[in-house]
């Protein structure tokens, strides 16, 4: 009966999909400027989306004709090659969907802005909630299909229903990698470049019509923040998923394979409830907004917290999985905690930038790498006590440590299960922000800008909890898949042996490969920012009368940049990390690949923290700044965290993030590898 | 008969330090104001060290009690408390000889320079060379004190000296943290905080006597890159032999346990015959002197590398470990190169990072960061070759894994065996450097400071070899450290199993302390600067007539501020890393013991090398730029690498090497004190 939880929540989702889609075209769009301005950007994110989408369906074509050659020789699984298909298409399609309500609700939130606080959050809410909701269900959706079949028409056993869920994994992660590192070099590029010329150097505010990269910018919120963020957690849901349902099928408990569906599907119905809490009065202030935002999230986490008590007693007949779980939802409100303590301007850590930026602007980066290695402390203590515990808890006085394991993975489960509403409050921020730029360009009132600024930088304070879930069910999850990785090698003995030389190079490989890959998203930032400095200048300089508003600048040479620059630099870090693990799993065998795959999880885990916490630090120091901390816009102080915002940019919106994903791709691709690494590696 | 070695070549160190000081002592010190300043520079190192090493003393004092506390409870080996003061006791006198010798040498080569570049670099080089020397003979004058004494006096077996001269590293590595934290504090808030005002704001150039902070930033230099590094490299020394040592005396081949200081020994004298090639005509150019530095270097390596051959065969009777130390060498060459290709401006990515502050200080910062994340993948892949290469040759088709695991040991011997050539021309930088800042202070010829530069910047080229062998060295004698480790607390099975969630989150714990510790000594430098900035400021305000030259600038209050900064900040750093395997013991045991060390190894060998070549690259970006592209000094591209410079400082001379230490010291500390991490360990 467990496995009918997810496909009824599908259901549900879809049918709040359509009702809360409904609501929000009923907002008005706007006309004349506004309407203008938001086609442009929509235009230009349509464009590169559909770019995007073909360059990646020929590298999924590859991908597909060479998964089936080894599904031919029986070197994978027969299923493989199309549930990388399903997994690449949803994933896609989660972001695609994310991106189409994200343009089409901006210029109705500022035009609600224009009314009110409250009306603005109403508009950005339900297109985040409509982002929220397609992933999941999308998700539940692909993953019951594919369940059900497995089941009832090719009437496999359960284990082999886990294995091969297990690898379905593998199109969404890669999927998931393009449109993060294609997205984020885009927004980023856009973002860097657009600030360096324009704000720096010829001093116009952000979002200035004059700036010939400002509808470069907003298209970027839409590609990376938005589209990006949504293939992203698509991939993190369905990740942690499968690989419970991969450890459940062998964990030799009842519903083992099904309960990781059914927790998911429970809480897709709690989120739907919470949504309905997130509503506030007409007259409401900032505070009373935060209050309701997190309302939803609570009361959504609340009512799973309590339906999974009597699902997984019911269900399993383990009482104790469920405090495995709780380990894992207290975990992710922990680390959650952490990052809002380490990145709002609230407390300590980001005024200590804030301050340091009144010394220069390299106190302000040397004070804000360290607050970001400083902020991987609690997290590590946090997850690893969540490790410990929900390990100790699942395995009990007498179960096995497969139990234990499947506990860890159940874990990470109870964390995304309310996905569908903390993804809501978290897409919302980047919709309120392209809000704000159209009522900049557009000449809105003033007000407008005041309100959807407020409306972002809640988004960031509710998002930091989002963040916490994200990250901690990335770690979880990589663990589970490491196990998945040994049950499916069958590896014992001194190949799992830490000191065995060939696992210990596997760990220092592993190690390099997140910081290889931030240099690669990094220096594609760089570059591709640099582009649009030199194009910017050029428009300031040939385009007469810009300054002055007489001129039009040409914005799309901008978007043109962009989009070749991003296509061009996401294909390499997302190939290599396809290859990485077939070249070291030759040269080390699958020792040596188990070490890369630790010491991948390990780093990646904590610069992906590092990098994301730096990053907001910076951010929230240059806004503790703005708010007039050292002298306010203009100063000496302000300039210097400025910067530091601009350094901060790619390291949360484009490296951290994709670290995430490829620490999980890469446990993906050699469990579904595994039997052709083997076959052809140097040492057996 | 290999025994006698390591005598012989301590007496031939002494006999060779001996001499140089003799003819360093003839060049002549100076009077008038370059003798004042010279002093002055003497007496600020003075007396910092002396307050160093009262408040280590202390420290030590407490950790001796209580090691004789757990000796007495015969929960660690009686001779431990002992071998832990004479290892500190070594290594501290190892940086405060250096030290002594280069504030003698500084003023000497500042004047012997206004004669020519060639006698400049015979003082300079004098100067590094009795640093460099006294490091390795005060290295095995200690390891062979102590061999003789357990073997003749004590009569041990050799396993059991093998085991005892293993913990023996442990004084020398906690001695090392302090010195290397404390003095790199030291070092870079002065120069950061010179920078920042004098440089930045006030427009005088580096090395102005009108600065307030310059007499800090020379002690800086001294107490620093000079005494720092020498108790760092005599750590890093005598960890790659006891490590060896102790795996020998276990590996059940002949003289296993006197091979590694039989080979130091060898590698002393191959070292003072490859001094005797350092020397150029009067009328030499710079690249003549390049290869004078680099012929010494390689006369040294190629003579150590023909009398290994003998040396192990006739030795052991196994002449495969021969080809295990050629993988040492070859990987510490190739390290080395990757360096010199990264931090080099003759090379494209220190050029990129020169071309990236076209489009400003946030693209600077980010280029260098990707440099520095790049920069690993190179002695990644080249460390793990050589740790397969030397461990399947030591084994050979029918040896032991503990044979094979030996040959890892031997690699770093190999590695290390010519640091006292090596260390030469790593020691002579920074003596050509404070030469250079006398020269300019006392107002002598600008052809000086011209030569004092070009010495400074060969110093650069050579030492990137050096820090090869050190990086690579540290990585081998980690691994080295992580199986005696296993060794001696008997772990086997699951514990050792990478699957394992306490041995997981051993590995997460493990790759977040060089984070945390990269963390503090970060901030460290940061508030330290911060002050030194306030306080220069306030003279340039108070004191009248300090920028016209009537009035003088208080220097002592500067060199007060660091040293108190640095003694008071290198405490916490320093304890924590004896806390920390303590910790993790008692919560996850001895197997998340062994994940915390591997993590950390792992996280701390790529940390070092990111933190190493980012800050190489922008400080010779900067110099690339004041050499005329982009517009020389006091552009904008200018201004941009003074911040990557700035930021790079704490990377490349505080974080970055001490990380290096404190994975070693880890892993003695958690060998030293396992019994009683077993003892009172929650898991067992």
């Amino acid at each position: 009966m467990l496995q009918y939880f997810a496909p009824l929540a599908v259901l549900a989702a879809a049918i709040f999909v359509v009702c809360t889609l409904r609501r929000l075209l009923r907002f008005p769009e706007g006309e004349g400027k506004v309407l203008k301005i938001a086609k442009a950007i929509r235009s230009g994110a349509n464009a590169y989306l559909s770019r995007q989408y073909r360059t990646v369906i020929l590298i999924f074509a590859v991908v597909f004709v060479l998964l089936g050659g080894l599904a031919l020789a029986k070197l994978v699984n027969p299923f493989i090659p199309f549930a990388f298909l399903t997994g690449g298409l949803y994933s896609g399609l989660a972001g695609f969907v994310g991106m189409k309500v994200a343009t089409r609700a901006n210029s109705r939130t500022a035009l609600a802005a224009s009314e009110g606080l409250n009306k603005g959050l109403r508009a950005a809410f339900s297109a985040g909630s409509i982002m929220g909701f397609t992933v999941v269900g999308l998700g539940l959706l692909d993953l019951s299909v594919w369940y059900f079949l497995l089941k009832y028409v090719f009437h496999l056993v359960d284990t082999d229903i886990g294995t091969n869920m297990l690898t379905f994994g593998m199109g969404a992660s890669f999927m998931a990698l393009f449109a993060r590192i294609g997205g984020g070099i885009f927004t980023k590029a856009a973002d860097v470049g657009a600030d360096l010329v324009g704000k720096v150097e010829a001093g116009i505010p952000e979002d200035d019509e004059r700036n010939p990269a400002v509808i470069a910018d907003n298209v970027g919120d839409n590609v990376g923040d938005v589209a990006g963020m949504g293939a992203d957690l698509y991939e993190s849901y369905v990740g942690s998923i499968v690989s419970a349902c991969a450890l459940g099928a062998v964990a030799g408990i009842k519903n083992g394979l099904v309960l990781p569906l059914a927790m998911a599907g429970v809480g897709v119905l709690c989120s739907i409830v919470g949504t309905f809490f997130v509503k506030t009065g007409e007259r409401a202030d900032q505070r009373s907004l935060l209050n309701s935002l997190r309302r939803g999230t609570i009361v959504a986490s609340v009512l799973a917290a309590l339906a999974f008590l009597p699902l997984i007693w019911l269900g399993t007949g383990n009482p104790m999985l469920y405090l495995s779980v709780l380990c894992g939802l207290g975990a992710g409100v922990a680390v959650g905690y952490t990052t809002e303590y380490f990145t709002s301007d609230s407390y300590k850590p980001t005024r200590a930038v804030a301050e340091s930026s009144n010394t220069g602007t390299a106190t302000t980066i040397i004070e804000g790498l360290a607050l970001g290695f400083r902020s991987t402390v609690l997290p590590v203590l946090i997850i690893g006590a969540a490790i410990i515990g929900s390990f100790l808890f699942a395995k009990g006085a007498d179960g096995t440590a497969q139990q234990g394991l499947l506990g860890i993975a159940l874990a990470a489960v109870g964390m995304l299960s309310t996905l569908g509403i903390t993804l809501s409050t978290d897409a919302y921020g980047p919709i309120a922000d392209n809000a704000g730029g159209i009522a900049q360009m557009a000449g809105l009132d003033e007000s407008v800008r005041e309100r959807t600024d407020a409306l972002d930088s809640l988004g960031n304070t509710t998002a930091a909890m989002g963040k916490g879930f994200a990250i901690g069910s990335a770690a979880l999850t990589s663990l589970a898949l490491l196990v998945s990785f040994v049950e499916k090698t069958g590896l014992t003995g001194d190949s799992l042996n830490l000191t065995d030389p060939k696992v210990l190079t596997g760990l220092l490989v592993g190690a390099m490969l997140p910081m290889l890959f931030s240099a690669m998203t990094m220096s594609a930032v760089g570059r591709a920012a640099s582009k649009i400095v030199v194009e910017v200048r050029r428009q300031f300089r040939e385009i007469a009368g810009i300054m002055t508003g007489e001129g039009n600048p040409d914005y799309a040479s901008c978007v043109d940049i962009c989009t070749k620059a991003a296509l061009h630099e996401m294909v390499a870090p997302a190939v290599a990390a396809l290859i990485a693990p077939v070249l070291v799993g030759f040269f080390l065998g699958a020792g040596g690949l188990l070490g890369m795959l630790a010491g991948a999880t390990a780093t990646g885990f904590l610069l992906a923290v590092m990098m994301s916490n730096s990053g907001g630090a910076w951010d929230n120091a240059k806004k503790y700044v703005e708010s007039g901390y050292g002298g306010g816009k203009g100063s000496q102080c302000h300039k210097a965290t400025v910067v530091g915002d601009t350094v901060g940019d790619p390291f949360k919106d484009t490296s951290g993030p994709s670290i995430n994903i490829l620490i999980k791709l890469l446990s993906v691709v050699s469990i579904t590898l595994s039997d052709l690494i083997l076959a052809i590696s140097l040492f057996k």
